[in-house]
């Protein structure tokens, strides 16, 4: 039995673990409005019945099987979720369903990435199908070779360093949508005959930045919650400083596009900002713990940069992506890897290392199933539909019924 | 005076309450969204309206009168509202302005169950008069009789268990919504003169589903706070169990509803999706800390399938509730309080007489209520306004004034 | 080296402020629909610009200036930021980093105040050029006369009190709004030439209601961690009769504007309903701490009064605010400080001195930038763009893109 003081210390440690979970769970609301904001309204009821969908599947999957293999090693129903229930182990300093709680929201942001970028043109059962395998599996494996510490190919010899997900969630998640997007193609008149690239705007902007705000918020969870305790002086100054810098970073990435925008386009680009704001999250996730507010801030600054040019490469590329996902979480993901080495003992070599592990384990795996997929039901809607919009053809049911469209 | 860690105790115990009684004040704007989603354009200031007054009323009667009624046998300004101000009481274990803070919100749900169910047709000053009744007498009394601990009617030797309120707050908020629908009539146009049942689809899903992630978010506050205590090992786990239970009936209800939408409708039906996560969350309510997640998954999966069996019964009724909210809320409170045996010392009896008591205590006063209203005052809209929306006729201004209306 | 209990309890103020400031930093969002909900479509993109990008040079300008000014008596670069890096001083109770996190999204919701006062016709980037000097300077000078606790004009001798800043934040954000307005003059057709004052309906009222309900719920953290501490009985107390006052007040507030429209205009108004309701809220916010639940419901529903009026009283005057936020937060703001000396030292001429002091300051400085761009820039965008709508002239897309427009 643990003295007052100890149970005051697991008790405070737990609540911050589901308080830091709630806000994580909250992302997939952030992912739906930016989503539904970011297609057409034709597609919109998809895109939401989507995003419900894979959250939904996501904490099963990760309930029967994904919990197990990443931080088990087993691969069924993982014991822990039972102790949850009966009672705390005496090796646990917090309760163990909180954990579960924190990590099954992590693979639904892993998972809500990808919806985006295939989006306007993938049939729903498809994804739904993927999202089953992806959660309860894909991501669970790359997650057990570092979060979950049974490393392949000599990550840790590297000396891998991931502290919230900037490559283990947010990179999987692009590579996955990377794989989908190329074997799917680009939405019918995104790029011309003469190679014309189309801008297809989004049917609802303000939709688009709740979303955005949405995430920031959460991310507070995401990587403050990533310190995994908070009971001490030492942690509690962590958290701190996570949270600031979170703030931070999506300050400087959102003010970096802003300017960036400006000078390339004239104008004050609120897709692009909104980005921005994303991209520096995404970039400070990978160590918002080892740097100052500073260095935060040009750090969320860079990714703010990288990601407008990002999405004119890949738009250049026929890359189609409609929400900009795999450079928001793909390539700002790496960059938030790579800026790693900079304030900590991890290595270029090493970071690049963990890196390509997980992006070419997450990509090939995501093809081999999205091309199953494609050979047995086919992943892509037929022309028709995507004319009509995804909306009638899946759903049966218009987002904007009484809404004249121009 | 406390010793230091008993007041580090009280100080968690209190943080906690607060942190989910915001989360459960946070479902007010679930509710508003998801039925100002799932109305039509012509209705939803009015019912936004509805949303917004419902909530004050209920802070401002519960203040009054509801919680003096509730929990300390009294009828008029609880005194621990003074010792909140004035300091803590010695036999308090954490602020009691904190305990009325997470109960007054608790009582906000489920006066906000009934705007949907009247939505489209009902006068909204009636509404409000029933806002007053309901909220600073009705729920208060047969709250009274189980969370208070007044019992009646044999409650307890029947061992009645509801841990959360799928009877106490959800069903109650049904009953007196089912009694509003009965009185008040379908919509012009719901029903054909040849038993048709005709849609009348929502005017703007994305609100719905943004309201439905705000409910699921706002749950845990309403679940978790519900364990009452959080500063041990014990409590800790507890809280930790039901966060994370409650996240997976959720998940259960919204993939059961997805998959039997998909073969009754061959259509991957969102509103269905969102009411089959909703129907999750109400049937886990009664008994989220003493269920496995499996189990979880599961009882929230029966809420899922329930619902939409429910939904379209009603409509076969000629019960018309545009949002849904008598299945999700009534039907599947209902499945939530009838399966806490399975998995404690509750029996069916005591639960089906618990839910009798409830259910006939407040259907009855309702009916009363809106009865007197309606005979005093009116409580539904003339054809015409109703014909041209409620939102000219009650607020003055439409919800969407420059979009043009097909 | 603390202790065990000690470090729990910086922990745990830690993680109050924590919570707290992600609850503040979640008003953006709510100022974000809020605005974007009533103003027209056409200048929906530019306000949600406007609202992202304010928060991100206000989290940069006060890492930057405002922060050493206002609490550090320097200018550059507090070195609290640093020492939230590398670990507690000795003389802190809680993490430093967390009170910065707590006191910068502060200033956002100052800016934020006067983004919606200049809506649908000020230039973009003058809009921000001002943003960076109210963020870096004219608040952080007034925040360091009052909480800075650098008395300027005997404010210390006055007894002057705010508790969360009915005058430093809100009436300060409200004064440079209203010096922006008035160098600025109403929207073209808001005044006819015979005194009509032609209602300019904003196009989206579910945002509006939306963005209320975020900033109620954002504003629990705003005023409840405005207490500071929360690790002890006393000041667990405090937070719990915070978060409970700062409830009634919103509800007082929404009643009493209800009510009074309907009186004034024979309708539930809905916009006066939420005006009334954010009324309310900064009504208490200068004294939520001092009294019970019955005075701040009372306190509030002066202010959802005297919102009506003010709002009413500026259109007298031709002082065009979109969305009214120079009566919510200015006049109600100092309605709130004015309250205080009734149930607490400070006296009316102290509360007077202080509001005058806040006011002139901020006005008059803000006149001064104001000006400043007005002539080297221009503020006010052409009456083509105006009739156009800023979105195409500001930010190259429209909100809406897809829905026609009456």
């Amino acid at each position: 039995m643990m003295n007052d003081v100890m149970q005051l210390s697991y008790a405070l440690d737990t609540f911050y673990f589901l308080v830091c979970g709630a806000l994580v769970m909250w992302m997939a609301a952030g992912f739906s409005m930016l989503e539904a904001g970011l297609v057409r309204s034709k597609n919109t009821t998809e895109i939401l019945t989507k995003n419900v969908a894979l959250f939904a599947i996501a904490s099963l999957m990760y309930l029967v099987c994904g919990y197990a293999i990443m931080y088990d090693g087993g691969f069924f129903l993982s014991g822990i979720l039972e102790s949850g229930v009966t009672g705390a182990e005496d090796d646990w300093y917090y309760a163990p369903s909180s954990d579960f709680f924190f990590q099954v929201v992590f693979v639904a942001t892993a998972m809500s990435i990808v919806s985006g970028a295939v989006a306007e043109r993938m049939k729903l059962w498809a994804f739904l199908a993927f999202a089953v395998v992806m959660t309860g599996f894909i991501y669970p494996m790359e997650g057990s070779w570092t979060w979950g510490g049974q490393a392949v190919f000599g990550m840790y010899e590297l000396n891998f360093l991931d502290f919230a997900g900037s490559g283990i969630v947010h990179m999987a998640g692009a590579a996955a949508a990377l794989a989908g997007v190329l074997l799917l193609g680009p939405r019918k008149g995104k790029y011309g005959k003469n190679g014309e690239i189309n801008a297809i705007p989004g049917a609802n902007l303000p939709l688009a930045t709740l979303g955005t705000f949405i995430l920031w918020m959460g991310w507070f969870g995401f990587n403050g919650g990533s310190v995994l305790q908070t009971s001490t002086v030492d942690t509690a100054n962590a958290v701190a400083i996570v949270f600031l810098n979170t703030n931070a970073a999506a300050a400087g990435g959102a003010i970096a596009a802003l300017i960036l925008a400006r000078i390339l386009f004239k104008k004050a680009d609120l897709t692009m900002i909104l980005n921005g704001a994303l991209a520096g999250l995404v970039t400070i996730t990978a160590g918002p713990d080892i740097v100052s507010p500073v260095e935060a801030t040009i750090f969320g600054g860079l990714g703010g940069l990288l990601v407008v040019f990002s999405i004119l490469a890949l738009d250049k590329l026929k890359i189609d992506d409609p929400v900009g996902a795999i450079s928001v979480h793909g390539t700002c993901g790496f960059l938030g890897l790579m800026l790693v080495p900079l304030n900590s003992d991890a290595t270029f070599l090493g970071q690049l290392g963990g890196a390509l592990t997980i992006f070419i384990w997450v990509f090939v795996a995501s093809l081999i199933v999205w091309g199953v997929l494609k050979a047995i039901m086919g992943i892509r809607v037929t022309e028709e539909e995507e004319y009509e919009g995804v909306d009638i053809a899946e759903c049966g049911m218009e987002a904007y019924p009484e809404f004249n469209k121009g």
